[in-house]
Parts: structure tokens; C-alpha cells; sequence
């Protein structure tokens, strides 16, 4: 087939939707390490589990066997409101950079929440739901996951209580309007709401908080309040398993055109999206089937991956949650307020992590300037303005497809195009007006965050 | 074929887009009435109107008989990135409002524009370029045709001067920012740039500015600037034609499935959307083969259509352009300050009032917080977050909708979703907080505007 039979836009049809998610955990001879209880450093059981995670939330995230697990009817009909997202062919991009490589993006930032959290959030609040529970509480960093769960919590008639990270609740007041519009009542935080807050804005007056703080404040309310539960919008397994939506709808969309990818790359902050793009990929290099390089890519201000360590630690910053093994900076570790936007995750999945440390995934940092660099010029040649997490994987994709140029291959790059910008117009304004900076922590900087580590690594 | 055969998206293919344009003029016996020269009251020429606008849409302005217009290759390409646009039947709210209508809506807010507004963007943007001009100026309101063209104009490399409405500028600050990524200048209107600007300043201080003066001050802009013409986003006829992409893809997709639609549904501005989609069903009426109710649905604040005059009338405030003849409350109506969003422009596309004149549309309005109520439950049903434009006609398809629930009629509904509201959320937020009032004004307000309209009328 001729890549001009190609169309721009890969859509399947309802039909050919996925009806299970894939589980990668049974394809790993290597499992993840099994989280564990802070107080015993036995593995967390599905009975401690259940007291923060809705039961079948909890199982899902214990089961490292099944491969394929059934998408729930309800779930299905909801995806069917705003999937299947389009694989595009970004023909203008490969004609700007005259690269022989063939460039598609997986985009999912075709609904309200404006990105691909939607995904796991209907899954987590369908199962809310199911076992009789008012609400669920959570955080988010960016905004994008609350108010995907806000929208999941608005479909499903649940109530939705998110501690939004300060520095983003300052950034993005507009975020905070969207959920209210979907009925979720939204906090800064650290706030003097719960307990963990008050002590961390103790311990860090000022502070611009950060995602490890806001798990800590929501996993508290969450067990404080009768008939609620936490849900979580990156980094556990679970969440995995549902986000691998996305990339078996992008393995359906290139094997309908024969097509066959050498390089995915995705942006990785707590690995949600990352790990449900290259769910099928891996599931098919693990089995011998093929082989691609898979990249993770994360911002040079908050590299778990590149420079973090793989140990175990506490998923928040407030020490309250089972200790996972994952690559991470320390839980301790926030990135410098002049880093925009979301993938500022102290760790990482547990799976990627696994997977990373194989040698089955590949991760890569960038400079925050080249990727608002990188941002601004999809935006012009392919019309999408994208969020600043996506743009990372922009970054290196455009990177590959100059290599391509300059050694002649005609590679196939797939990368995901997680989410729009819409409600990062203050990040995109400091950087046209000259005011945006580059980070690289230094080794010290690192130091302060391995130092917070929990001595509990054997 | 059964109801639950419709997906929940219907999406064309792209070799089902349409190629050519619907001029709906060509179909009307009664033709609109000719632009005039407000100079000589004799209807504009082409070397007239060459003046402020491109020569091949200065032609298409003024072409009454070709009923298609091929659409040129490379804006064909350029609506591949970004179209053909889901036709949604709205399953959720069915079943929620419990009706048996059958509701579906166009959806053409999934590009980063937010809007419908790029379809005639990208075309008038392509004539300027294939005519080697070196930029254009517009106006914008709520900001969606500013975006618009900004990407249009992006792709294309082309200087876009954008004057926008000085409400919508301080209300939706980051509509700026979009537009600066995309390499747009932006100047709030009125503005002390341009001679009229300062006149309307000068008679009117502390004015939050109307799309009439920014059109004033863009013309004005265009014509004392070498290598430049002015664009406008709605109201022209040009405008309604490309926008017929709109209905013509809503009939393919209606007819795939043997769709019959009995009432068509649209919000009305200056008429883009509403032309645009019900191009095609004007035609079947016109030509005696179908029927259907077409419905204009306008703020109660901004009556046009439901309490304006058909006369001729100067299409901006500062009176430097033809006069059209249309539906008009008078150049020099400004709306209320509390009305929020788009559709405040003082007249009405030409077209768009002849049809009403000769009773083969009907309009409605609806007040400002029964529309945001309807914005709220659509968000929270079907998912999408609406512009606020876009939610007066959800208002009128739920009351449709409600009113076969009592009379049990199976009426099939569509309405167009012409955009998101993600860049409205300063409204919302008003909303939300209980600040928002509607305001109807009364018919001493409206004499006021209309005692300004000019003494031409035979």
C-alpha cells in the first residue's frame, strides 16, 4: 500500500474497538516487585489494599496473570462518547522537516479533560460506583486527571473531592472551573485540610507543593470519610492496564495499513500514558514477536528515569502509602517552580521501571525550552496546540525523524500525543515572552531527595 | 436499520468530503439584496470591493448562480488535518432527558481553534496567499475567528492582525496566547491604532468594544497597509459558503444511514455556523425535495433576528463599510456588558435574512442563564464541555427534545455543536458563583440602536 492511501486521520470503527484491556505484567518473566506494607515490608495484601482502593481496583492491581482482562459494558458504551481517539499521519510535519521518516501520533486529547486520563478515570469510578460508594477522592498535578475524573464522576453520579498541587491550581484557575462545572470540589495543596497537609506546610512553608503531596492529602480524606475511596490517575498498575486502550487502538489503526513501527516514544511523568501506549509493543518484543525501541521521555528537571534510583520508596510525600520499587528521585523530591506543567512525579510505574531496568524500554530527558520549542512548531505545521507533557514526546520524535533525514532511513515513528495546551496559556505566555528558564538539577540537588529514601532496601 | 446500528460517532471517510462548496444563493429565487456603497447607494463592483478584500473572495461575495464551488487542493489537504467533523447522535442525553426524539449534533470544536470558525479561515487565508499578499487583518470577538485565522495563516506563512472586542480580550486572556503561538499580533478594540478607533474611543470612553468597531478598525487597518486585506469571520456570504462544509457533511453522514432529520438547529451570530450547516436542507426545501424546520437560535440580549429591523444597514460601528441589507438592531448597538461570550455582533449575513424574510427558517431566543443551565447538563451527560454560543442551541434541541416527550413524537433533532467553551470558563465561573444575570433589553434600548440606523432605506 502506498503511504498516500494513508488518510491524515486513522479512525476505527466502533466495532473494532478494544473490548479488553491488556495486562503487560503476564508477559514479564521479570514481574515488578510487589508493593509493600511500609510497616511490615511484607507485600501489601488485597485486604489492606481494600481499605484505600475500591475492591476490584485492588484486584487488578494485584493481578500479574491475567493477560487479557474484559472492558465492563457500561465502560465501553462511555468510551464509545469520545473514542476511538484518531492515529494521525502527520504528513505536514515529515513534508516541513523533509525527513523520509513516517511520522503518526496517537492523539488523545479529543475530549473535555484534554487528554488521556479519561480512560482510566471512567474504569476507577465505574468500580466506585459498582460497589455502592458515595465518592472518591484524589489529586492532580496539571489538572488534566481531575478533571477527567470529574467528568467520569458527573456521567456516573459520584461524588469527586481532588486536591489539585498549589502550583498548578495558581497556574490553572480555569481547570479549577471545568471541574466545578462537572460538580467536583477542587483544593490547593498542600492545604491545612488534613492532617499530612498541615505538617508538610509546617515542615515547607511556601511550598508550590507537589503530586507526592497531594496523594497524601487525598489518600487521607479518602480512608477519613465513610463511603469514599482513592483513585489515582498515574503510576499504579492498574492504571496501566486501562490506558492500554491507546495503544491497542493504535495497534489495530497501523495493522489495518500495514504498517510497521521501529520507534514509540511517549512522554512519561508517572508512566500512565507511556505504559498504555506501548502496552501491545511490549507484550509482542516480550513474546518474540517483533522488536521496536520503545522511549520514555521525562523532563531534565525531574528525571526519575535517567538519573533516579531503582529502589524502593514511598509513592507520596507524606510517607502514607505502601512503598513501591520504582525508579525514583525520593519522595522528598519537588521540581523547581520554574518547571511548567505536569510529568512532575517524583517515580515512576512500577511496571516501566521493571521494564526500563530489562533493558526493554529505552528513556530519554529534555530541556524545557527545546520542548516549548518543539511545542510551538507542531502547533503551526499540524494545528494542534499541545500540552506541554506531550510535547516532550514531540521533542524526540522530531529529533529521530531529523536523524532519519540525515542517514536517509525511512523509519516509522509513533509517538503519543497525549493531550491540547488549552489550559497551559500561562506557561506558553512566559515562554514567548522570554521568561521561561531551563533546570537541570544538579547531582547535590538529587542528593537531598535520595537522602529521604526509606532505609528499607535490601 | 435499527437505532443502536448509529455508532455514537458517525465519521466520514475522507474520500466521502466534500470537494466542492454549496452556494446556497444559487438556489434562492429571492436573492439577497445587493451590498451597497454607502457613498452612492449603488450596489458595490468587484474593483470596490478589491479594494478591502482578496479578489477571488470579493468574487465569491458576489457570485449569486454558481451553485458548487470547487474547494482548492491544498485547503482540501488542509481540512484533512483537522475534518471531516463527528456527526454524535447523543445517546446519553436521550436516555437522560428520556425522550423519544432523536438528538445528533455536529460537532466542530475538535481542532484547536475550537470552533467551525477554521473552515472559512483556512480558505480566505489560501486566496490571500495565492494572490501574494503579504498578511491580513480581522477582527475577533470571543476569540475563535482570531485563533482561526492565526492557524490558517500559521500554516500558510502569513501576518495575521487580529483586533479583538476588548471584553473578550481582558475576559479570555490566554485566547491571546493561542493566538500568539501561532505568530499572531493582537490589539484589544477599540484601540488607539487606528483613526476610528480613537473616534469611537473619544465618543464612547470606557466602551468594552463591540465586533462592529473591531471590524471598523481591522478595515481601516487592511486598506492603509500595503500588501494586506481585511477578512471577516462570519455574516459575509463568502463565509456562509465555506462554511457549507458544515451541512454538507452533516447530509453525507444523515444520508449514509438514512437518516430524514425533521428539525435542523443552529446558534446565530452574524450566521456562519448556522448558513454553513443548513446549507444543503435549504436547498432540498427550496427545490421542493424535503422539509424541515430550520431553526436560528440568538441571545435574548443581542435579538437580531427575533426583534431587529430588515433594512439596509452599515455592517460595523465606525461606518466605513457597505451597507448590507439584514436583519439589524443598528450598527451602533453595543450588548449589554453582562452577556457573555460570542453572538454579539448588531446584524445579521444577508442571506441568512432573506430566508427568514421569506419564512424558509424560523428564530428563537433564549436568555443567558437558561443557557448556561443547558451548557452545565450537556457537559455533564454527554461529556463535552460547550462554548457558550454553542449551548444556545443545545437550549432549544432539549426543549424540542422535551416537548416530543410530551406529545410522543419521534422527532429526529440536529443541532450544530459549533465549539468548546474551554476558553470561557471566566463565564462559568460566574455561573457557578450565582453572578451572572441575563439581561433582555427593552424596547427604548433598542430604539436607541435602531435610531442609528442610516436614512437609505427606499
Amino acid at each position: 500500500m502506498s503511504a498516500k492511501e494513508i488518510p491524515y486521520k486513522i479512525y476505527l470503527e466502533e466495532k473494532e474497538m478494544p473490548k479488553q484491556w491488556l495486562n503487560i505484567r503476564a508477559f514479564m518473566k521479570n514481574k515488578p516487585a510487589p508493593l509493600l506494607n511500609p510497616g511490615t515490608l511484607e507485600p501489601v495484601t488485597l485486604e489492606e489494599m481494600s481499605v484505600i482502593f475500591c475492591e476490584e481496583l485492588a484486584k487488578q492491581e494485584l493481578d500479574e496473570t491475567t493477560p487479557y482482562i474484559d472492558i465492563p459494558g457500561e465502560i465501553l458504551s462511555f468510551y464509545k462518547m469520545y473514542r476511538p481517539s484518531p492515529l494521525v499521519r502527520a504528513y505536514c510535519l515529515e513534508e516541513r522537516l523533509q525527513t523520509p521518516a513516517k511520522i503518526y501520533y496517537k492523539f488523545e486529547g479529543n475530549n473535555t479533560s484534554g487528554s488521556h486520563k479519561l480512560n482510566s478515570a471512567i474504569a476507577q469510578a465505574y468500580y466506585a460506583k459498582n460497589q455502592g460508594l458515595k465518592g472518591v477522592t484524589t489529586e492532580t498535578g496539571a489538572g488534566q486527571w481531575g478533571t477527567a475524573l470529574s467528568m467520569a464522576c458527573a456521567y456516573l453520579g459520584l461524588d469527586c473531592r481532588v486536591y489539585m498541587v498549589k502550583v498548578s491550581y495558581e497556574q490553572k484557575p480555569f481547570r479549577r472551573e471545568v471541574m466545578r462545572t462537572y460538580g467536583a470540589t477542587v483544593t490547593p495543596s498542600p492545604s491545612d485540610s488534613t492532617e499530612v497537609g498541615r505538617k508538610i506546610l509546617k515542615e515547607h512553608p511556601g511550598t508550590t507543593g507537589s503530586l507526592g503531596c497531594a496523594i497524601s492529602e487525598a489518600v487521607e480524606a479518602a480512608v477519613s470519610s465513610e463511603g469514599y475511596r482513592y483513585v489515582l490517575g498515574s503510576v499504579l498498575s492498574q492504571v496501566l492496564l486501562h490506558q492500554s486502550v491507546i495503544g491497542l487502538e493504535t495497534k489495530t489503526a497501523l495493522d489495518k495499513y500495514d504498517i510497521q513501527p521501529d520507534i514509540v516514544i511517549g512522554c512519561a511523568g508517572g508512566g500512565s500514558n507511556l505504559g498504555g501506549l506501548i502496552a501491545p509493543f511490549v507484550r509482542d518484543k516480550l513474546l518474540g514477536k517483533a522488536d521496536y525501541r520503545l522511549i520514555a521521555v521525562e523532563p531534565a528537571s525531574c528525571p526519575s528515569f535517567t538519573r533516579g534510583r531503582y529502589v524502593y520508596d514511598f509513592c507520596d510525600t507524606g510517607m502514607v502509602t505502601p512503598l513501591a520499587k520504582m525508579y525514583t528521585l525520593g519522595a522528598g523530591f519537588i521540581p523547581a517552580p520554574n518547571h511548567a506543567g505536569g510529568l512532575r512525579y517524583h517515580g515512576m510505574s512500577s511496571v516501566l521501571s521493571q521494564l526500563y531496568h530489562d533493558g526493554v524500554m529505552e528513556a530519554t530527558s529534555v530541556t524545557q525550552l527545546d520542548v516549548f520549542k518543539a511545542a510551538e512548531e507542531f502547533a503551526r505545521i499540524e494545528g494542534i496546540l499541545p500540552a506541554p507533557e506531550s510535547a516532550h514526546a514531540i521533542k524526540v520524535a522530531i529529533d529521530e525523524a531529523l536523524r532519519c533525514k540525515e542517514t536517509g532511513e525511512e523509519k516509522t515513528i509513533v509517538f503519543g500525543l497525549t493531550g491540547t495546551g488549552y489550559f497551559d496559556m500561562i506557561a506558553y505566555e512566559k515562554f514567548h515572552d522570554g521568561k521561561m528558564t531551563d533546570y537541570v538539577p544538579s547531582d547535590e540537588d538529587l542528593q537531598k531527595g535520595f537522602d529521604g529514601i526509606p532505609n528499607v532496601n535490601l
